[in-house]
């Protein structure tokens, strides 16, 4: 099943299904008008919804409508919870390399996670507003799961039947003031403003063979102002499976549905694949030519982003985003 | 105003407004329903409410109910942002000098601030459940402010004008967990678990000339296993104001109607006002006796919070929480 939601004006958007090959939709305010509502009650409220996407899929339903992927909002505009996994340690690894720093061992077994802002996600298509160029300013492409509630302490097993939708996003970054804050200890706040998020989220059964074991088994594809920047394997190198990364997040507390757990930065042992995100890029070029020389973005870059499945489909549809002054 | 939140088996719980003395309360649902929903459109809504609370305290209200505090729910069952600041700079100077550390001049005009959790609150009267006693169960006595839309990049005066309500919080901490946690760069995480905030949510104008440039000089009360623990006066050694916090959190960002800010652990330099909670008493004893006394907390413990108006008016009620095993 795929979910969107409609731009209406209001906070959290009006509700759609859409068609698997992501040209038609329908509004669906009987069942439910929001994501969140769904989410809520997904026990109840999901079979009506999967109702209507078969229908939908077999040109059963005829109130439908041409799908504009402009007016969409992100399909969750607004969320009580982000929790942002890095869970590729390639990426990891890299990034503390250009430094001179090793990776800990317990890095292996232990996964990095922080609490990242879910007050407003931003649209596929939407302007990333920043105040100055100064910031350092990044893209990292990632996915993400969401859930409905979780238990405290759940165990991975149990995790996984939690995973009731997944997309693919844009973890906007300020590198620039990551280090400062970072080194007062109490994580990033400045320096992750809101995320865009894809224009669908998907049911894990629309993923097919490729999702296993919680892991997502595609390329996730980056276009850096219309060039190739990269495609690394969602499934490789993924040190914790998201199954493992809601654990982790669910030790101390429960999560309340609509939580969404992110991967961090797609990223593969095999460079010939490049890159997701402009900070793994530079740092490969300190470690090959001992200075970075791409630069991070300036207003009017542009970056796409999307997974392709094995036939071609466009499985979440592409987050474009340009970079633009506040 | 006064305004509270029924526990009526929904998420978001019933919206009431509470009288000034904390006896009686109104269902207003042809107003709003929701504390989210209030703050969504507070400009609207919130003329509505203010006129019903001024006759809830004339008693020309006849569908009043008496107040049972043991049914509410969290104010704010769950916000899509808790952003919480480290204001009191004698807490953090303590700390860091329990461990040998200086406290860099740049936490004079820098604060510290991470993304909290939000998706879950627990009532003032709530249990707090924890897996194991070895996380180091502490508590710590706060305030917070709630505001309406705010916009990035705002500044300190304009900040003011969004901070619509005023609440008090036990931001429970897992203080075993911490070390590790910050050790990895990336902030609190496991280490922060729900929060509790006070039955009420006020608006700044019922504090009269306690609320002065967006601080709250007023003690903040704490008693321990129903032995006096503290009370330090939130309106001293708060080295950054509401308004500064939030401009501080929208440097980058928006915050959207419903963000939390909290002020950080309440904590005076005169001593003998007490702490604020058992990390900070524990420090003391450190650098007085060479080593810890206090235990953190175990199973069965308990802390209650409250703020009392020079008349004695118990502002926004009480918070009263024991540590139960999951």
């Amino acid at each position: 099943m795929k979910l969107a939601t409609l731009n209406n004006g209001s906070r959290d958007g009006q509700l759609i299904v859409v068609s698997r090959d992501n040209t038609q939709a329908v509004i669906v305010e009987s069942i439910a008008t929001t994501m969140q509502q769904v989410l809520d009650d997904w026990a109840n409220i999901s079979p009506q919804l999967i109702e209507v996407y078969g229908k939908l899929n077999k040109n059963e339903i005829t109130d439908v409508f041409d799908l504009d992927i402009n007016l969409l909002d992100a399909p969750m505009p607004r969320s009580h919870q982000f929790l942002d996994g890095s869970a590729y340690l390639p990426h990891v690894e890299r990034v503390r390399r250009a430094r001179g720093a090793e990776m800990p061992p317990s890095f292996l077994v232990d996964p990095l996670m922080y609490q990242g802002t879910s007050d407003s996600f931003l649209a596929a298509h939407a302007d990333v507003v920043v105040t100055s160029e100064e910031y350092g300013i990044d893209f990292e492409s990632e996915i993400a799961v969401i859930v409905d509630d979780v238990p405290m302490a759940v165990n991975a097993e149990d995790a996984e039947k939690h995973i009731k939708l997944v997309c693919i996003l844009n973890d906007v970054s300020l590198r620039n003031l990551i280090p400062a804050e970072l080194a007062k200890g109490f994580g990033f706040m400045q320096s992750k403003p809101p995320t865009a998020l894809s224009p669908f989220f998907v049911t894990p059964d629309e993923l097919g063979g490729a999702w296993i074991d919680s892991k997502l088994h595609l390329p996730l594809h980056t276009r850096y102002n219309n060039e190739w920047f990269g495609f690394p394997n969602a499934g490789v190198d993924m040190q914790f499976s998201f199954a493992e990364l809601i654990a982790y997040a669910a030790k101390t507390r429960p999560l309340s549905a609509g939580a969404m757990i992110g991967s961090g930065t797609i990223a593969n042992e095999d460079e010939s694949l490049g890159s997701s995100c402009l900070a793994e890029k530079r740092v490969l070029e300190v470690i090959k030519e001992g200075k970075a020389i791409t630069p991070f973005m300036s207003f009017g870059d542009k970056v796409e982003i999307k997974m392709l499945a094995e036939n071609g489909d466009n499985i979440f549809g592409t987050i474009h985003n340009t970079i633009v002054k506040a």
